[in-house]
């Protein structure tokens, strides 16, 4: 008898017929013995909808107190979700109760919107697993030192299961979605993607930060942080598959060393088409250039992800980065106004029609010559190079995007994963 | 500078529109100086659509913790309409911030789907109208001790307004609703019924409990409990309307006796149409009778109305009640298969094709004659009375349904209700 966590997302809770069926998986698990503690997400459509509401009463400004107020409201979606589960194990003849984030208490800070959970204590949710109910935790949510509602931000419904997980030191939590677990790449791409039966957190990491959105970045964090083993499998297998089986399909989010001896030099291909990159020439190379240029954009709010600087030549340098391509024209804007000028106007360049290709392995870390053969494959293809970025456990190109689907597919091909068995 | 509470119901909450313009109202009043508390309903057909939900997952049988998650459910529509009202406040201008029960908290017993109020801290309240924000306080829900979400039961949320207003000693409580406030009768039947200035709140609890459903009759015991001054008008005015004329418009619910000295004889004609008879003909009149027939009718959860015994005639008497027409199939069938047997077989006659009226008024108390009245005005008809029962301040009849309107004009007209300003 293990204690599981299971987590469901809005899809797998869109309508009462769903529901019923996560409700018929989870009283399975319990009758095989399992202490359950459940996880849903609002049903899919409902956070929309009630912040769309929101928008149409303050379309605009953000007074003060408005970010309280929409978590508040935001809120209700899971707590709705999390009630109708229960009583769909009960339809079930499955003792159950849910409880709201403040209830438990999920225990976060301040921070409306995009709070941080900061603990969790299990004490009434232990109880009621030994009084042999199975548990229903709304997730996205918790309560602030003052006693107010906060939202963890989107998709933190995931990370409120790992914490969940992390703080009842939960044998596995299972992340059931619409996709049956984390490819090679995403399989529109390359139909000849594989399913990775594991992968490393850190792979996970760089892959979610990449584009892969099979999971929220930060349950990845919060996974690795407390080593909380972590399945992603699908909520559309029959509910009633052999449980055996089912505890093995998937990916497997993994942590220990050991485990990644097997491990492929390159586990998957990641990419981001909504790149554009802007490129300032001939900067003067001398202290303080990069706060210059980059702390203005960040205090415009937009989001740098690859920034590069080369060496210099003459005592000018140029200086790259690349953003979202929704805050590219902005940026533009931004640099050509205000910021130029005082750098000796420089000359800036735009590009809003690349994208980010990255090959993701934590074998990379011991493995020469894995970036070199990334390059020889896209030269293959003819393909031009614009911008590299490397980690110690990926590189990433960014190249025009017209080449997005052809490069993915050539790495895909030159590091073998169509064949391998992770 | 007063502390005033408004409360809004479902349908003045029932779009963003709407949300928009009970917020510019609530701006004006606190505009106008008054510290504001404002209590709103779900917005309209939510509360439905939740538990139809429900109902789809769990369609017949009431597992043991169904009613709980019920409430959990439930209590998401008030909380989504406040905060959203919240934000619809804050985008006037007007700081504002919303509580759920549990945060104020508004603590309850623990009957689920119908809890009690049993007390309100304001201490959080008044902190935050002292810094000069509107309080928006979710109706409908509180705290049990034990820290599960409780609701008051349909038209809670009157209750939770007049309850605090209770607790903050408010100067006066407007319920805001879709009629503009309380009528001598209905005017669907009588085209010249007049809106009453005042009505005391006992005559007030009369029409509420006869099918006048301008307020939920608990929130009347509350407000008479605590001499709460409570003013039910209309949320469809102008919400830019002069204040002042706001503030005297609708009907006020009075507790002073020296305020109904204008008061007339009869304030209105109460009625309700879905009512069922049963006569048991020739019972044994011994101790325990009453005791053996409503006994077995209170078991099966029929809820009796007017229960009606005569005197006794050579040691047998007839016994007569009222119930609901929806449970008259379901009393007869009880009646006749599992009591009659013990009271030696009496014949049992039923007629679900009956109506009650009755008259309310305080003014009943001290003047003599006024039944007769009535009895009179519905001969004149040729209406023939099948029950009688009376109470201090009112007199119902059972009458054949068919008479319903023609005697609802004939009283109305026969106690001057058309011509007198109460």
């Amino acid at each position: 008898m293990a204690l599981i966590v299971h987590k469901y997302g809005g899809t797998s809770m869109g309508s009462t017929e769903r529901i019923r069926n996560v409700a018929k998986r989870v009283a399975k698990w319990a009758r095989a013995g399992h202490q359950m503690v459940v996880v849903p997400s609002a049903m899919s459509g409902e956070t929309n909808r009630l912040l769309g509401l929101a928008k149409e009463l303050a379309p605009s400004d953000n007074p003060t107190d408005y970010f309280r107020e929409l978590d508040a409201l935001a809120a209700t979606g899971e707590q709705a979700s999390s009630a109708l589960l229960a009583i769909a194990l009960q339809a079930e003849g499955m003792p159950s109760v849910s409880y709201a984030g403040w209830q438990v208490p999920i225990r976060t800070d301040s921070a409306f919107t995009k709070a941080r959970i900061a603990s969790i204590d299990d004490a009434r949710v232990r109880a009621d697993l030994n009084a042999g109910k199975v548990v229903i935790i709304t997730g996205f949510q918790g309560v602030d030192p003052e006693g107010h509602i906060t939202t963890l931000g989107r998709g933190g419904s995931d990370t409120s299961a790992v914490a969940v997980a992390a703080a009842m030191k939960a044998a596995e939590c299972l992340i059931y979605t619409d996709v049956d677990g984390v490819y090679t790449t995403d399989p529109r791409v390359v139909p000849e993607a594989r399913r990775l039966q594991t992968v490393s957190f850190e792979e996970m990491l760089e892959m979610a930060s990449l584009g892969s959105k099979v999971l929220q970045i930060r349950s990845v964090e919060f996974a690795g942080k407390y080593k909380v083993p972590l399945r992603v499998l699908s909520s559309f297998t029959p509910w009633d598959i052999d449980i055996h089986e089912e505890a093995k399909s998937g990916t497997l989010i993994t942590f220990e060393e050991d485990e990644q001896m097997e491990q492929a030099i390159v586990s998957g291909i990641a990419f981001t088409r909504d790149e554009a990159k802007i490129s300032i020439i001939g900067v003067p190379d001398k202290p303080g250039i990069a706060y210059k240029i980059l702390g203005a954009v960040a205090q415009a709010n937009i989001e740098v992800d690859m920034i590069i600087q080369n060496i210099s030549k003459g005592g000018l340098t140029d200086f790259s980065f690349t953003v979202n391509r929704n805050d590219h024209a902005r940026a533009m804007e931004l640099l050509k106004t205000k910021v130029m000028a005082d750098l000796g106007a420089p000359e800036v360049i735009g590009d809003a029609k690349i994208c980010k290709v990255s090959i993701v392995g934590i074998g990379m870390r011991s493995h020469v010559g894995v970036a070199s053969r990334m390059f020889e494959s896209l030269s293959a293809e003819g393909i031009n190079i614009q911008m590299i970025s490397t980690s110690e456990i990926k590189t990433s190109v960014v190249i025009d995007e017209k080449y997005l689907e052809l490069a993915v597919r050539a790495l895909h091909k030159a590091f073998d994963l169509e064949q391998n068995q992770a």
